[in-house]
Formats: structure tokens, C-alpha cells, sequence
């Protein structure tokens, strides 16, 4: 582009790295950076900033946290007798923001892939293994993504970890609440259909 | 949330802030962020802050620029007598971008919006007038949005321009490039047929 003023088009050529930004929503995001309180723009770098100098890997279950070891690990409250699998930070959130599970987690921080070459050693397993080698844990629920790579590594763990007597679980497969049995996709009404249950 | 780290809960809080974001995609940015380079991220608050403390207005077309005044108004290659009026700075840049225009522009940092309590004077129409008084422009082309505040805001502009003895034109309108006869509204079409040119 001709004529964008240096700073600005530095901006739109950062926000363009962006996952899902391309050019013109880039200029639209610099645009509006341009037109709204000073303030909220220096809070907006401030926070990138810091995200980035205060979030580190907690020590235990390998999530993204301010504090090591995290909020849920050192929480009295929730149990340490049932951990949940999950394949990155993001995950746990989701399941945090539902409410509906009150033990400890599992980062993985990622799934296994043999296409990107990512194998056992490139997940958090060892340290899920040192974990459950301390005795306290009874059961894991795996919660990977129902895609290729997650169900894959589920299968792997859940071979892995059936061994050390501790009892491993799937979250369920089926529809999504809102879904439509018209026009859910076999593999997902299939599992639906597997996973019923009694009324 | 509960249990997002802070420094991460407070990212993604500026994030929702930005038009077009919602807490989703917010999200997934500051995990995006978390897992780029270092560097990037500082980039892009720098960038940030910068576009804040350099970008200012021109003093001549009332453009975000800079440089006060900007490299168009100071450019001896182009046309001093034709300007092409917008409505914002984000307008000219793309006519810039198209390379459709060799003349300078004046930006009226908006448009006539009485439901918005937006009149003349809260617009750049002043200094527009001002330019005119000087003597040097023969044509003003009217190129602000085909909307109903961008159509009122160009008849305005043409009754007021016309008795100073200078050429007011409106850019075409019509259908664009790649569209579809059959899909067109029945405004753009009636408008594309008043237009229409001798071949």
C-alpha cells in the first residue's frame, strides 16, 4: 500500500500475523485503534506485554498459569483423586467455564500427530505418569478432541495408563445440545447411538 | 472465567473490546499470543503504542498522516487542482490502493447524520471551503459512501461548492466487478442503468 502513514501500516503488518486476520480486518482494527481512547490502547499493549512476561507452565499440571503450581492444583477444595486430560490450556478453560468437573487437570499441550511428526515424547505423558506413580489418583478422564490425532492419543493413553490400576474414562461422544439428528454427520450419530442411555 | 490467569483474563478483556471480536475469537488470539515468537508480541505493542504518539492529522486534507502536512498534499507529482473528497481516511487509502486517482483529497472525518447529531460543523467542511477560497482547484469529485448519509452528505457538499465556480462531480455508481445482474439490489441496479455509458 502507497501512502499508509509508516506507523500505521507497521500496525496493520503485525495484525496481519494474526490467526484469522487478513488485510482488511487488520485495517480495520488499526483504523479503530486510531479513533478510541488513548488509555485503552496503552492498556491493550501493557496486556500483551505482561501476558507474556507473567504466564509460565505450571510445574504439576503443565497449564498455562501466573502462579506454579496453579490456582487448581494447590486448591483444597477440588479433588486429587480424579484428573482430567486435556490437550491444551484453552481445553481446561472450556471445561472450567462449564462448571462441571471439580477435580484436577492434565495439560498435554497437544495431541499426537504422526503427519507433523509429533510423538509421545513431544506430550506432557511423562510427567501424567509421575503424577499417577504417587498413588493418590483413582481415576482419568480423558477429554482430547474427538478428531484423529485426539482419539488416537486417548487410545494410547488409556492403554498406558489401564496397567497401573487406575481406573481411565472418555468424555462422551454425541450430539451437541441445539444440534439437529437431520443433519448431525454419521460418525457423530453413531456415537450417539453407542453412547445412549437409559431413561 | 474462573481460574484464567490473570494476567491472560485481563488480554483478553482488552481483546472484546475491538469491533468485530467476541470472548471466542479473544480467546483464541491471547492463546495465539502466548505460543508466538516473543518478539512479535513486543512488535505488535510497539506498534501499538506508536501508531498512538505519531499518527496525527493533516493539517491541509485533515488525513491521518505522519506528517504534518502529509506526503500527498507535499507530493509535486499530483494534481493540485482536483481533489477527491471522503469521508475517512480508511476511504482514501483505498482509492489509493485502486491507483485510480492523481489528485490530492480532503477528508471530512465523517458524514451528515442527523439521527446521530452529526451536521456541517462537525465535519471538515470548513477547511474544504477554505482550500476552495484559494483559487487553485478547478474539480472536487464527491466520493463519499452510497448510503443515505454519504448521498446527503455529497448533495450538500455540490450545492455548496457549485457557486464558487468550480466543477463538482460524484463518483459512479453501479455494479461491481465480479457481481450478478440477478442477486443486484433494485437500487444499485436503477442507478446502473441511469449511468450507463455509450460503448
Amino acid at each position: 500500500m502507497a501512502r499508509v502513514p509508516e506507523p500505521l501500516a507497521r500496525l496493520i503488518q503485525e495484525l496481519v500475523k494474526l490467526p484469522g486476520i487478513g488485510e482488511k480486518t487488520a485495517t480495520r482494527l488499526a483504523f479503530h485503534f486510531l479513533r478510541t481512547d488513548r488509555h485503552d490502547v496503552d492498556a491493550l499493549a501493557a496486556a500483551l506485554t505482561a501476558v507474556r512476561e507473567q504466564i509460565r507452565t505450571c510445574r504439576v499440571c503443565c497449564a498455562l498459569t501466573a502462579n506454579d503450581p496453579c490456582d487448581i492444583c494447590t486448591d483444597p477444595q477440588r479433588s486429587g483423586e480424579i484428573v482430567c486430560v486435556v490437550e491444551e490450556s484453552a481445553d481446561l478453560l472450556a471445561l472450567e467455564r462449564s462448571g462441571s468437573f471439580k477435580g484436577r487437570y492434565h495439560v498435554l499441550q497437544g495431541a499426537l500427530s504422526p503427519l507433523d511428526s509429533i510423538g509421545p515424547d513431544d506430550l506432557r505423558i511423562k510427567e501424567l505418569l509421575a503424577r499417577l506413580g504417587e498413588g493418590q489418583i483413582q481415576e482419568v478422564i480423558i477429554a482430547t478432541n474427538p478428531t484423529t490425532e485426539g482419539e488416537a492419543t486417548a487410545l494410547y493413553l488409556a492403554r498406558l495408563i489401564k496397567p497401573l490400576d487406575v481406573q481411565v474414562s472418555r468424555i462422551a461422544q454425541g450430539l451437541p445440545m441445539g444440534g439437529d439428528v437431520e443433519y448431525a454427520d454419521t460418525v457423530t450419530l453413531g456415537r450417539a447411538m453407542e453412547g445412549r442411555r437409559r431413561m
